[in-house]
């Protein structure tokens, strides 16, 4: 059954529950879920609520204009969603196969609400994988040079595709600050236990540093490099007797876990960001 | 600063929490935090609100009675607590300091909303610890023969002292349904993952079955062994090289861990039983 | 670079890693990894030793000879492996595609030391996935009247195929006392933290119950149900907003790991079992 | 029962298990454990045995003599402990109580190979604990001008009283490089997960950058700050609902842990230290 989400993020101050969700009750939405946050330094108010649209008084297509009034008015800004809306996801890739496959593999098993029309690779590796999952598969090389025009070329096809959302899925290339400017809606898995390991080759340099336990972070892409907000974050114990490849290995299960959680978070609406973090509402 | 945490649970419908946060509102409370959480199954409605006294508009000693009021229009249950209000909890043991131990640290820490003015035991074993936090140590053996008497007297001593909470932690005595009855509010740890080695001896029972994770389970206490509502669970990684005694060793962390863990959460009310089954609001 | 492993399991005394590994050294054996586990209270001594083919005095084809006059000299049981000796696996499934897709996915990409040449199952599911990877594809319907004719049936292909190894990847049938006999190397995901919820619908039951972890184990199939050798155990944490359908979604994801990883542990010879246990060598 | 604990370190070459266990089974020694390790890379070996001092051919006197011998053959260097030699710890705190407190019901519950006589402070605030448990405590207070002296009053005391290891359990003082040269075996707790969050207020820049888990890491001391070789680490969820006194307080469950499990793995002298890095023979 379609669910109404809507998030909001306000100033904070006695009886914003009660506003939001009596203009809720007022158009007889039976509510799902309801969760809110508070963060006492910033004075910010952030809110998630859930409801059935089945028996909800308004029609599908007036409640975003009334939700943005009812932001208005508590002077903050809100996001609305219907759950039958799937996002259209653009996966890129590099060479690695494990987080694509799993995503697709998830897509298919329902589990992720989304769908995924275009994959993107530098490399033609994965293209046989998309091609068994009907996935179509763009591969646009890329070097320092033409950079600038290939991501004008990505950001064509992106639009063709009417594409909502970008995941990096071991990409392996960075994105200018155009680009995320003009796209800022970006997932990406880093393969270290952030703010651990930033950059290149984290897995050698935690085998180098001798660490107990590794990780992997998935977070929204900013325009500085590995600093963005972090959404999961997962590890796993590694030992003296694991060399540089088993921390690859066991990072690959512990990468496509922290991604599939974060983007389910993020497309079931979960996560909301701000002041360069995020609450996510598990 | 001083909160007001009410829990109510009740039939569900459309609208509960604009009403309930709409009679805080009209009575100019500041919601801190707001969960709420829907059985659909059951079709039961939970939700824990918990907002500042300061500024409410309700004197501190008429709040209960228009909760009760609130609660009948809704036809459920309501509980409401002071966030000033410490329990005072009676701490049951047997020969095992690392519970208690932790447990009498946490309140000197105040990391514990409560109050541990009393300890009781079967054994001697403990009392030096409780001598050293200034806690009275009620030394009461029990056997089966005069188990009947001596819960008696217990229940005596737990109403002069205006107990409110029993902590079984290690007390590795099975209190009779007749005690329970009359004092329902126990907590439990039990020194396995439940339901896996309910009763005596789990670790040596984990032991033999060569299990690879043992764990801990924090519980209310009902009159069926073990099978009281779970409130939390920790587990520890264990291999072949460990002896019953290393798994007895391990055990004792996550013991402790799972155990203050449920009780932090008891305290500050974001535990609500329903179905033989705990919500806990973290 | 080939390895050659020695598993050996005999009564305990003193002199015993001298004289294995002082036979290695006596054949010029580089030994890359030495493990030896002792239970004190059997009496038993265990050991997995790995080294360097290249360079070993001794022949490939003379060394097991050799072994097992080592092992009747200690008056034990050895077992030999070349670790360019892939196993040749089963996948048995159901309709459930996790388990399956992910072992061969792992296959693929060289992190798993076999050969799956066949998959069984008495649903066509997941027939496609394994045309998609080349992998032969038996569709074997069962019921109880027909189960001792299709085990027989199934047995002749294992033969066919020298299959060395079954791995039930969520089969959903119980494969008969005398067929576990004839065919004893097997490895099953039980979709629980064994020994809690033994046998049907793990999930509901952890769910009725009210747990707050959920796991999943594998083992060696014995002819008791769910009771065999644990090779490995995984939870997830789940809370009282997760559905039935929430546990399996989340269970999919830790039995798969706990799969693998045990898998990768068998292949490898780096289990051995010893009264209805194992000894994993990590 | 008493065992001789032998760790060395040498060039790898092949024959060294045997020569190694082959010189114990000379003497008659029954091991117990016997665990190797080999860092393909570096080319070098680690190996701990363990096996009963009874028995033992070599008188007590004579085993360290002839352990040099061996250590010179192979051109490495050996490490010699008995068990039943207990280490003499001076623990070193600042304000904070949970990781010593911790320590000293530890050894007092038997779980720790060490005797703590002295305890270190520049606040008086641990006396109490320190006086219950009859364990002497000096107040030293410092400040950046009179460092160099007090380490030098220090270091007298640590002579006198004997002090084998020191253990830094929240001390929130750096040592200088000169009093590390002259005591270098330390071992401190950093609350948080290295390589991040070096240095001070690792939980305030957690909660900054948002993170998903937070981290308390063991390590020994070097003069190159939290950069010394890493023994444990551990972790803990945290969420957008944490403050950062939440993160303080879930953090000292992690510390205590992680400091535990490693002095543990120290005094059972299963750590072995190799190009600024651990190798631990759990």
């Amino acid at each position: 059954m379609t669910t109404v989400i809507l998030q909001l993020i306000c100033p904070d101050r006695p009886g914003l529950v009660s506003e939001i969700s009596g203009w809720i009750a007022s158009n007889h939405g039976n509510i799902r879920h309801a969760d809110h946050h508070t963060d006492g330094e910033a004075s910010v108010f952030l809110s998630r609520l859930e409801w059935d649209l089945e028996g909800f008084k308004l029609p599908r297509e007036l409640i975003e204009q009334e939700v943005y009034k009812l932001a208005n008015r508590l002077e903050g800004k809100a996001h609305l969603h219907f759950s039958d809306h799937f996002s259209r996801v653009a996966i890129f890739v590099g060479k690695q196969s494990h987080c694509l496959l799993d995503l697709l593999w998830r897509v298919n098993n329902n589990e992720m609400e989304m769908e995924v029309p275009l994959v993107i690779s530098n490399h033609m590796d994965l293209k046989k994988i998309c091609d068994s999952f009907n996935v179509d598969y763009k591969y646009i090389p890329v070097d320092e040079e033409n950079k600038s025009f290939v991501e004008k070329k990505i950001l064509k096809i992106l639009l063709d595709y009417k594409i909502d959302l970008i995941v990096l899925a071991k990409y392996m290339q960075i994105l200018s600050s155009e680009f995320i400017q003009l796209f800022p809606n970006i997932i990406n898995i880093h393969h270290s236990f952030l703010p651990a390991f930033k950059g290149a080759k984290p897995y050698h340099r935690a085998w180098k540093r001798g660490v107990k336990l590794i990780g992997a972070t998935a977070h929204y892409v900013t325009d500085k490099l590995d600093d963005g907000p972090i959404i999961d974050q997962t590890i796993v114990h590694v030992s003296h007797r694991d060399e540089v490849n088993d921390l690859i290995r066991k990072g690959r299960d512990t990468e496509r876990l922290a991604l599939a959680r974060a983007l389910r978070f993020h497309l079931r609406r979960q996560v909301m960001v701000y002041r360069g973090k995020t609450a996510v509402f598990e």
